[in-house]
């Protein structure tokens, strides 16, 4: 198939659409690398039946030089003829070998063992080596953006109104605490993947005519492979659906967090606000008849690719619902899962490229700030009065604000010169006066809650990076 | 990229694995595809321009000749380096033609424009060279099926529990009449898919500065390609969402009934009710360890992509809302929509072979039936009774019910020996007495209703299909 | 129970919320109006018997009579006792007329009978007469609103960017046109819902007893109630889902017009943009914190609530799929499809009040435009320019607006001072010249457009209301 | 609002139909409940102000002896005044106090700091009181069904096939695991819910006029009502949305197994399967028209409130996602969680229930068993030719199963008869010989696995239930 000839926009435009971006994936969400990875499970199946002393070393090293070999295309033009994938596996991996080593391929296992095996492998790897450094690069532009831009004031928004300031840092900091939080939950679920080798209906039935303990098999096989069953080695065909679809939910609710960023970004972007933009390039075509255009596209991008990969989950849950110990109509639709791995790497990728474009202009956050400068000390006020004992300070400073509209005085006139305040108003320290005086200075624990979040993120980041490094020490050891 | 590399299970498993079906969607679904209709747009509009005076019909020509030739990759490699996907497709036509010609390639279009008008087109001809001849097909099958057995009587289930007497012609017919009224509104709405040349905010703003009527060049535009505006003309920078939604919504209510199609195949292949199965093919293989499974796999396969793409909708809802006269978030979501259209094909195409391979038992289904033939009856004793008077009939018979439990006495037996019915059963006709006997005669309407349903659905569906061919030589003519 | 006991938001907030809301609803909505529904349809059952001579007419009048006596609370308890909802009421109804009368109380019928066709009628007469005229209103009052600000400039805008100028009139008769497509569409759907009377399994098994006509009584026992059964009288137990997921999604995508008409109007509002805004009124709280907060509140709830509703469609798609002549699956899920017709009357009532507050500030959509007047000349100096046959005036015109970045002189007065543009410049008509001075002048067709469209929605939507009023007087006559 | 007025099904029929369950949900799920919960966070938060020295404890008393007064009537009377629900709260409570104690009512808090905290609080007692003590009631009643069946011998199935036996035990054991790695999930995310006390903007800018240390007073507030901030004490206007999801999609994962095993339940009563059943009730109604049926309705029901509630993660997702310090879209959506906890938790009734009343039919299962007994040996034989070095094991069981389809001889008779195979045959032992005639000896580890998963599982959710306990201890100390 030519590139163009793809149905799917992902294949065409974006996993395919970017070489470096594919490169980097390819060998674990591709269905060669599915194949790549199913191979390997059949070779550590006979590594360990050679270890159980079923078969010979020997015979072990034939398997899994042939699982080396085997290439999809083999494996499907296989399939072409007998309608069954993990069947066409077998018999192209057993003309790799000798008469001797035959029977030793696939033995006991049923299909789902391999497959099911082979793709929380796949997802535990690409989620290890990919996903979560992607993750975590970005992580760390956020933090290094929310430290620059700790102290830069920004009206903070609440119903698209002014709502009271804040600093662009603590904004972002935000973001950095709510995507750290779910680079842990990536971690751990990837980590609480699970394979299986229980067989036809998940009970053992063929391994039990040969040992008394098959979950002991099982469990060898997927320690080679760095995985393990399931706590109490229970499966049906399929190993139980909760671990993958928790890594799933962690993926997708990671997606809602970069999608909720892209929308951020997207409304800062907009003439009126503009706080953020891009700076100017001129090769770039923001529009096709509108030459002065600049857009925020990479954001719109992340927030589109969200909507079309959020009710995936939908499909996870039904996933999840098997007749008694299969029905295969989790068969197709599973497939499909690598497709939501990919589009959210993608997107940590356009987001990051975003970020770097990404212009944030401090001097409209002051003029936006201003715009309502008077308005927003209304807060202040109603609190320091009320702190001070005043009864009735909210309704007090509604009044007042009503005011603000009726007379064209501004809130600040009107409040130094209400006489029932005055008693109130005497108490005020000169931090306090200043609140009142001068919005920029109303930004609360902006600044502090900047760099504290930014160093507990960093750290427990680093940690999720560096548990990541020895485990992979562990299982290259 | 190689076949195995793709991500899209739809790319190297289903459309891209099968070489008959991929040829025959390529045409309209592959990006590739995408491209030529788009060029044939921008081909339209300069053809439309010189309609009106703007340029000369050679210039025109030269356009056309471009579009012919445009290719997906050209256009691609020109957005690697400007980063915009229409301007690409105009600067690499623009290079095709002579300098006079270049100014009207894209005049007055923004590239929704070209883009939306394209996509219109290519599912209203994807719907009906394909789409629509292939679900013609299948009901074709199924009415076939259930003409074939109008008059094998099967046991009717609710709750999985044996109900009442049924054919299983009248089963096949339900899905004849619910698949026919789909094609009728699959027809319907993709008939009513909608273009534009409105400009970037839908307002006609640079058309309005050559002519007092921008809305007719739109409409010769589209006129053209076999499109209409909406019916006003209004639009935003997009197309009225409704309408590309209203077909979305047709075709995923109709894979909801080969889905439940497929359910309920799936379940009377089961085991223990065996009403239909698969002619035995010693080739296949139906479990890589259970060498005797004979499987509904092409049934699983349908209503495991039905659970992959029913939730697309909820995309297309998301992708319905845009801000103001448009912000881009449906821009790579609203590009997945082509890989619903190839998936519901798919099925369709599956399921096919499916009724093609299938062996319908009709001893099984009337083993089955006689499982339950001394409670069916409870019903139409319990209705006799009360039709002719008798005032606790449900009552009375539910006593029976309970008798039989009981006694373990048939319910025939028991209802003949009860004296308090006997001035009721003596009003029974012959007809009547029939049906309590013998509950294959207790079939109802079945063997018309087949009847009916299936002349009905055979007509209505020969009529879209030859207004369909008259609708393409109307466009060619 | 208590109002404040209920767990459902749409109880204890929205419909019971308000008092006159729930007053209109109660009627159709209600479970009391559900039993009532019920009941009728035993009432028009046993009348179309007597018609058919099964039973005499003074029989029909008693149970019509106890049909009127019927209340959901003596259903229920009867409930509590058999576990069987349409036995509950048969029951309750038959204690309420004479022996005689008992037998034919709900004979022949099974429950779905009665109860889908309830649910058909309800829904119909619930969109009838209650969410057509609120959606007529909301579309009505848009019209007014388009009409009165058919002049009023405003820019728009793409990916929240300045784009062209366009009227504000013109952006809200977009949705007069999208909101009046689906008002036609509501109509058809709901006018489509369709009843039965088929018995247990669809197949007439029962009725087949007596007649040998018994679509014939399925007929008239619907014709009574206004209702038809599918078009060849095809059904399992329940009828054919298809008839109440079209109006489902008739419901679902006209609620995705009011969430995008809330959002634009939310941005809008928004402290930057402030082209619209509330009537300032002193009684109301717009924040617990921050007294001078004046919320869109009304326009978010809209939106949120859709958010509840939108994913209402998985369930009605899921609901679609029962096994065999019916599995009990959709029982409980279906009841739930009363709460989208509920949600999505309420926003309208909701987004009534919104627009009778809206403020809409004529000034600030001026002053807005003004910001970037300067940079949306670009697109008609580049479709004038190409119009007059110069070869790269994209290309050029994206060099003039690079140029206003690097000179900071505006777009107007570089080109008047482009030496290479002169000859095409010489040949602007008066009016191109006043729209690269004035971008007020460059709306395009926006005011025409704006009237034809309310026009003819005007027209259209009244002939809905009228069609319904005449059926109305046909159903009672 | 009376019973049946209601529009929620919820409330008339599932939480509002059962008085026992609706009486131990509702000092949680109730909107009157809430009420409560929110004013006992405002009675926390002046108290917290006492500790802090800012009012004196007095007020504090005040202000909890008012909390305790409110009624949810009052602040919705007041509601409908000013249109403002947590003002209204305050409002309400502000005229139970002295003047003196008013200013302090809500002081420094936003709306969403004492709605998001109560929240947070009823869901976590919510789970703590009610959802986990029902599920481990479930769990146990799982156990106890596993280990009386643990051989209880049955067949395996794939794609409703006949695969390899079991034993029910096992099957049951799976659910064992499966909801037991879920309550753990349910205990660990409720245990996460987070509350705040940060003020408009979530920065603290009120607390900061007046402490250096704003995140202390915070933290001091939740741990008064046992909850924690999050990490870093971040949030927007709102608790930052994960910690609610994450309990979502734990309830929402665990709902789904439900869902799996209603259908597996649902499966096996089928009329032709029949291993379960329900004891027969001559009260009960199956059916309005056929006396006989018994059907399956407690399972249905699960299965379908799955259907209206799964697709509820959609409108969570969409809620993570607010602009900027927040919108307010997510004001009304999210108050619909509730429901889904009350679903879920009725959900969890109703399979008790169900497990009560169910039938196991040990005779069913053993017949069914044989049906496909002479097939199911076609695995060992494969497996254990293989085991014994025949090079070609599964192709050549593949022949001999061909061969029974071809000779009508038994799978068994072939076998022995076939000489190529003597020589492996001879190798085998004695148990293995068994299995090859008894396929009920073929059951693999299933009886071992059902023990030792209940063991674990037993354990586990006991931990859960006594740290629970310890917990509330500690809360109370």
């Amino acid at each position: 198939m030519e590139l163009y000839e793809a149905v799917s926009p992902l294949d065409f435009r974006y996993y395919g659409g970017s070489e470096a971006f594919m490169k980097k994936l390819l060998p674990y969400v591709s269905e060669a690398a599915y194949v790549k990875y199913q191979a390997k499970v059949e070779a550590a199946l006979v590594r360990t039946l050679a270890k159980h002393g079923i078969c010979s070393h020997e015979i072990a090293d034939e398997v899994e030089q042939a699982a080396r070999e085997v290439t999809a295309a083999e494996v499907y033009e296989e399939q072409g003829r007998i309608r069954h994938n993990i069947r066409s596996l077998v018999n192209v991996m057993r003309r790799k070998i000798s008469s001797q080593a035959r029977p030793y391929v696939h033995l006991f296992a049923t299909s789902a063992d391999v497959l099911d095996t082979a793709t929380a492998l796949r997802f535990k790897d690409l989620t290890r080596d990919v996903i979560l450094p992607d993750l975590v690069a970005l992580e760390n532009r956020l933090i290094q953006l929310a430290r620059t831009h700790a102290e830069t004031v920004q009206i903070g928004r609440t119903h698209g109104q002014h709502a009271e300031p804040i600093t662009f840092g603590f904004a972002i900091a935000l973001y950095v605490s709510r995507i750290g939080n779910r680079i842990e939950l990536i971690d751990q679920t990837s980590r609480n993947l699970r394979g299986q080798f229980s067989g036809a209906v998940g009970a053992f039935n063929g391994l039990s005519l040969i040992t008394e303990h098959p979950e002991q098999i099982e469990a060898d096989l997927l320690a080679q492979l760095g995985l393990k069953a399931s706590d109490t080695h229970t499966s049906t065909q399929c190993v139980e659906p909760e671990f993958i679809s928790d890594l799933a939910y962690a993926i997708t609710s990671t997606y809602t967090i970069l999608a909720n960023f892209a929308d951020d970004m997207r409304h800062l972007y907009r003439t009126e606000i503009a706080e953020v933009g891009k700076k100017y390039d001129p090769q770039r075509v923001g529009s096709s008849t509108m030459p002065h255009k600049v857009n925020p596209e990479e954001f719109e991008n992340v927030k589109s690719l969200w909507k079309a990969f959020v009710p995936r989950m939908m499909t996870v849950f039904m996933d999840s619902i098997l007749e008694h110990q299969r029905d295969l109509t989790n068969s197709a639709s599973s497939r499909f899962l690598t497709e939501l791995f990919t589009a959210f790497d993608y997107s940590i990728y356009r987001l990051i490229r975003a970020l770097e474009e990404m212009d944030v202009k401090t001097d409209q956050m002051r003029r936006n700030l201003e715009l309502s400068a008077g308005d927003t000390i209304a807060e202040p006020i109603y609190l320091l009065m009320a702190y001070y004992g005043f009864p009735d300070a909210y309704d007090h400073t509604r009044k007042l604000v009503a005011q603000v509209h009726q007379t064209g005085r501004t809130l600040t006139e009107l409040l130094w010169a209400d006489e029932t305040l005055q008693r109130f108003l005497d108490r005020l320290t000169e931090t306090q006066r200043e609140a009142l005086r001068d919005p920029t200075k109303y930004i609360g624990a902006s600044v502090h809650q900047t760099h504290v979040t930014c160093d507990a993120w960093e750290q427990r980041v680093r940690r999720v990076v560096e548990a990541r490094g020895e485990s992979i020490r562990e299982e290259m050891g």
